[in-house]
């Protein structure tokens, strides 16, 4: 049996996706920016899919501006709307996307400003709204958290900011979350949003962000002037198309599989319960997305119990994919006030509706398997 | 009959690219920073591809590094490797991904000098020499110009840098050379090279570039630390492993191909010489790629044409792509010292090896039936 429990590292197009990807490799082959008919059909291609995907978040089509993903976004917003002199404002376990071009803009002297997060993953909204000054121009937060899972309450952090900054844009890394819940940036005072279309059983390399009316960073990458000026580079209109392929599946399916994958969310849980000396870092509740699971085996290191599952055919995560290879503890786990070895033992099970309860099944008494031989050997 | 003659704006994917990509999208959807077995095949086929790609260029495996494409690696390379009070060097008839960028260059503190370029397409050697300067940190010039083809002797162009500066960098755009004319950084002394998978029949959205070891740049892209930290975000295994194919295509069949397009070239030209008052801007020779031929037709707006054309089903340029809908004339061909008259009534055909005599011949017959209709009702 193979089990892949890997959804939040990347995730396994649809079939339907790859489908598509090898039909607008063949019939939108153009450039959009060609005045001929081949690209003004490619051109027109790229504008109906900004328009449905503007509409799975309520924005206009005119605010949708497609990228290579949502590391480039998230560089773009950071280092394309801030000056030396500027605050901004991010969360301590933002993904390194966001942590690290912070780290680079402090180099560079603007302010930073972290917050704390609490054992459920949620950031303090006091200290949010104490941290904002006349100069902070960006709040930046992420939807859910990619190695813990938690959920933060865009709504209640949009309205802060909106009520203490006439002058701070709020930008959502919403890697995690886009596809997976509902979003909405108008209710929740959005400004900005990045995402990265593999996460949803998309194709790679490619992802969209919305940028509300009237704001103007300074682009990434300067040229040919596509994205309105925004993000010059050819129009990658297969991978746009095959985006689109994924945000239809997913949204048309995303109550059916938020239950779905709650369900098995749960009775996983359930069925580690007989386990000792456990901690379940992302409980089920309003708190933690269903999608992710993350789990400390006190006195295990993950990496060892990882390639023991993997023996098995089934493949998971110690903290998040890019920061995996890295042989600091998770910044992530840390943040929110896990133990040291609860740090060291986690292991993160992430989720998609195709998985099953078979798979937790199997999964689970591998893990047993092999717990109960690390856990005996080290005696 | 169709005629796909705009190659240069982009190109048909080979059927053999679209295959590849359907099969890794399918069997390499993992993250190569993953710890399973997944994620390291995946990683394993982007070490492969890495070192393919560099036996191209004669290069080693460790100085390739994957972007979206040529525009990202042109901004990586001009803004990373700059500061306020540095000097750079490039030709007038740059792509916009160059131009533009050193025009945000000099806003920010940066001196930029911009080498003329004679009829032939050619920069000024001498220029160049004279241009030099200790604080000379980058010469940016590209190998074949995208609108009139004309191709640079980059060894001379090397040579003459490295004589004159310890310190400044040589970096070539070779996105319309490379897969088409041979290419040796090493004997060139190049330093940093960047090119598009989709100029030569594989994907959008990718790219490699190459940078010789010792040189680093500052990221456009932090995060993750994917690409040895030069350029984070999930890797786009898929799509790197279809221009892997498009490249083996390309690079076994470069000197044929090169001979095909030649005559084709050639044999353009040959029936046009029925036409009056033409202008042949990118004649045949070893100055010009014979990838591109572009032609002034006195008298006739090229944008009337062209749309002529494409009743006909003949998919042309004007300019480049991405300056199509600019309504300013051409930068390049004002840079080699074009009349306005021809500038505005210059059309660009771009072949590949996929083109015949007989779209040609239809183009011809097409072109002076057009022609006898537009020059007759100007009178
Ligand atoms: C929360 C979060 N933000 C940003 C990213 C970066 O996305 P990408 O690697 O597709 O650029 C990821 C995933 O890697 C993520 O999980
Ligand atoms: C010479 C040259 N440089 C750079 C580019 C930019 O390439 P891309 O649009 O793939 O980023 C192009 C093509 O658009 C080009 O012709």
């Amino acid at each position: 049996m193979e089990v892949y429990f890997d959804n939040s590292a990347t995730t396994r197009p649809y079939d339907e996706v790859i489908d598509e990807m090898a039909r607008a490799m063949k019939n939108f082959y153009g450039n959009p920016s060609s005045l001929h008919s081949i690209g003004v059909s490619c051109d027109k291609q790229l504008t109906d899919a900004r328009e449905f995907i503007a509409s799975t978040i309520n924005s206009t089509k005119e605010e949708i501006f497609f990228t290579s993903g949502a590391s480039e976004s998230n560089n773009l917003f950071l280092k394309g709307l801030t000056k030396p002199g500027n605050h901004i404002i991010i969360s301590k376990f933002e993904h390194p996307s966001i942590l690290k071009t912070a780290q680079y803009l402090e180099e560079n002297g603007i302010e930073v400003t972290y917050l704390d997060v609490d054992i459920n993953g949620q950031i303090d909204l006091n200290q949010l709204k104490d941290s904002i000054k006349k100069n902070t121009v960006l709040v930046s937060v992420m939807f859910v958290n990619n190695e813990v899972g938690s959920v933060q309450d865009l709504e209640k952090i949009g309205h802060i900011i909106k009520e203490n900054s006439q002058r701070a844009k709020f930008h959502v890394d919403a890697v995690q979350g886009y596809g997976k819940l509902p979003i909405d940036v108008k209710r929740c005072s959005i400004d900005l949003m990045s995402t990265s279309a593999h996460k949803l059983h998309g194709p790679k390399g490619i992802g969209f962000c919305y940028i509300r009316r009237g704001i103007n960073p300074v682009p990434l990458v300067h040229g040919g002037g596509q994205e309105k000026g925004l993000r010059s580079g050819t129009s990658n209109v297969p991978s746009v198309l095959a985006m689109k392929k994924a945000v239809e599946i997913t949204m048309s399916n995303l109550e059916a599989n938020y239950k779905k994958v709650e369900e098995l969310k749960e009775y996983f849980i359930k069925q580690l319960e007989g386990i000792n000396d456990i901690r379940i870092n992302s409980p089920v509740g309003d708190k933690f997305t269903p999608y992710i699971l993350n789990v400390s085996f006190r006195g295990v290191r993950s990496e060892v119990l990882l390639h023991m599952l993997e023996e098995y055919g089934i493949f998971v995560s110690t903290g998040s994919a890019c920061s995996s290879k890295s042989t600091k503890g998770s910044h992530v786990l840390m943040s929110i006030g896990l133990t040291d070895k609860e740090v060291d033992s986690a292991l993160r099970f992430s989720f998609c509706d195709m998985n099953t309860k078979e798979e937790v099944d199997y999964t689970v008494d591998k893990l047993k398997k092999s717990l109960m031989f690390l856990r005996r050997i080290k005696k």
